[in-house]
């Protein structure tokens, strides 16, 4: 059966080793996943792509069953670069098209050509003393002009953006041909973004929810606490008790039922099976209540923060 | 002398009852202010207007020792609207030219002629009963160029913006051909911004910070309590006490020594001397340090919350 609408659950591809990766996509699709979000800065599409393909070969499922999201990176925000970059990722996934492009961050940073160092990353001479961040002047309504000529020529099915604020979705709404199938955000327990929820919604625009079980994506990265998880609060428990899940399909399931489709990323085969198991239950009101009062508006992605520490170069987006 | 670049202390003009604004505007350049902070929106230009004249007929000033600013409102932003819209600010205010014209909010509303609602405030229709919200589908970018037009033209000798968060003026630095000559935004000790007026300051664009008293400037509209008053911090009350200033004068000078403009309002004649003696003394290190530390990014002008409370339109722009 064709995947013509964003499942609600996804495999998110951000920190999947490259060794890992063409079994962690094989296993999920076997597990029942129909939704990949993938993008040029993870650094693994070619072994999401040898998953894929391995997967459509054993007759796990068809290209048409797949929905596959990837993502144009900071460095080909010119329009002369974005379809150069689509088909990279297009190759890398040896796939003919994709389900949705999605502009990866609201910034433009200078080009490095793909032979010269892909993906790119974020800073622009990783050999220099003091790497910074070189920026492009690449407006944002260029950048999606030439987002929305890839749907033109049948390259994509859709396209839509990623952290971006209301303000720059208001913007892109008045001058938009095509709209945004999608806004992809940081969003969870401690971080419910219900006001820009609310307005993507209200735009038809749907909402995709990365880092759903919020600091667990960060451990990894030092980006976050042990102590800052969302999955030992009362009110998850307390659900995950009552319900007899575990508080992490409590906190995604939370996310699905407010009406965000979620990519919750895993390599191990039982918790993939378990961050999908999430249809045969559902919170009452009270619980969704007590969890969305778990927000605190803490954000662990944020680039501003980020490139200040990494390399000295001050670029909020959210302030 | 005449005023080339904007006074750090300008008298803000929203809120000044039409009867008591030609009388203040007056008093405010008899007490040294060389800095009007004016808007279409607060429905008293003609005032401020009568205020001008009566100081230059009396000779305390000539018009190009003063710095005057107004903003754009948000039913203008259509390219056709913008110099209409300026030319009405300038007959009102009778001069022949703006200093500063920004742009009000990175809000794009349906057009209302002005001789049919002026100024046109928030909502399309007044009359109705249940008022929204009427969006236009005017990009940025476009009330951008022909704000550009209005310094081609001479009308007004810079253009800049207001409200605007630090992804939307990234945005703007990539197409402005004449860039922003300041960046207006609420902040105060409770919401002090730091890293988008560092950012502004690296674009090398002046950061004016309205409502540099926080809370006081809400009082009278309801949309804060006198329990929210910076004044009665324990940080500003101990420098006051040191340097013999009023708790008031500790917290405008803080914004100003930081290297923000301020446009306090008042009617009262004390109190405009009071906000301007902020010249002849200087917090030291410890005494920023604390008043910066009181930040809660606290913000009292949210157009969202208030578009939502007051005719049920959603419309965030910092979420």
């Amino acid at each position: 059966m064709a995947t013509t609408t964003m499942p609600q659950v996804g495999l998110g591809l951000w920190k999947i080793a490259k060794q890992d990766c063409a079994q962690t996509v094989y296993d999920a699709i076997k597990a029942g996943y129909r939704h990949l979000d993938s993008a040029c800065d993870y650094g693994n599409e070619i072994e999401v792509g040898q998953g894929i393909a391995k997967a459509i070969a054993d007759g796990l499922c068809s290209r048409e069953d797949l929905w596959i999201t990837s993502k144009l990176w900071n460095t080909y925000h010119a329009p002369e670069h974005v379809q150069l970059a689509l088909e990279k990722t297009l190759k890398d996934l040896g796939v003919e098209y994709l389900d949705l492009y999605l502009i990866h961050f609201p910034i433009a940073q200078a080009y490095v050509p793909i032979e010269e160092r892909y993906p790119p990353e974020w800073f622009f001479d990783p050999e220099a003393e003091n790497p910074s961040m070189k920026l492009a002047q690449v407006p944002l309504h260029k950048t999606w002009a030439a987002m929305e000529e890839l749907v033109d020529n049948s390259l994509v099915k859709n396209i839509g953006i990623c952290n971006y604020n209301s303000a720059l979705m208001h913007d892109l709404m008045t001058y938009a041909r095509i709209k945004p199938y999608a806004l992809q955000i940081e969003s969870h327990p401690y971080n419910t973004q219900e006001r820009l929820i609310a307005m993507a919604k209200a735009y038809d625009v749907e909402v995709t929810a990365f880092s759903p079980l919020g600091a667990l994506s960060y451990l990894e990265l030092d980006m976050a606490g042990a102590d800052e998880s969302v999955l030992t609060q009362p009110a998850v428990v307390a659900a995950a008790e009552r319900l007899g899940k575990t508080p992490a399909q409590v906190v995604l399931r939370w996310n699905v039922q407010r009406g965000c489709s979620i990519i919750p990323k895993s390599t191990k085969l039982e918790r993939l099976k378990e961050n999908i198991a999430i249809f045969d239950f559902a919170l009452n009101d009270e619980e969704m209540t007590a969890i969305s009062a778990l927000n605190l508006d803490k954000r662990f992605n944020d680039p501003g923060h980020f490139c200040q520490a990494a390399f000295n170069t001050l670029h909020p987006i959210y302030d």
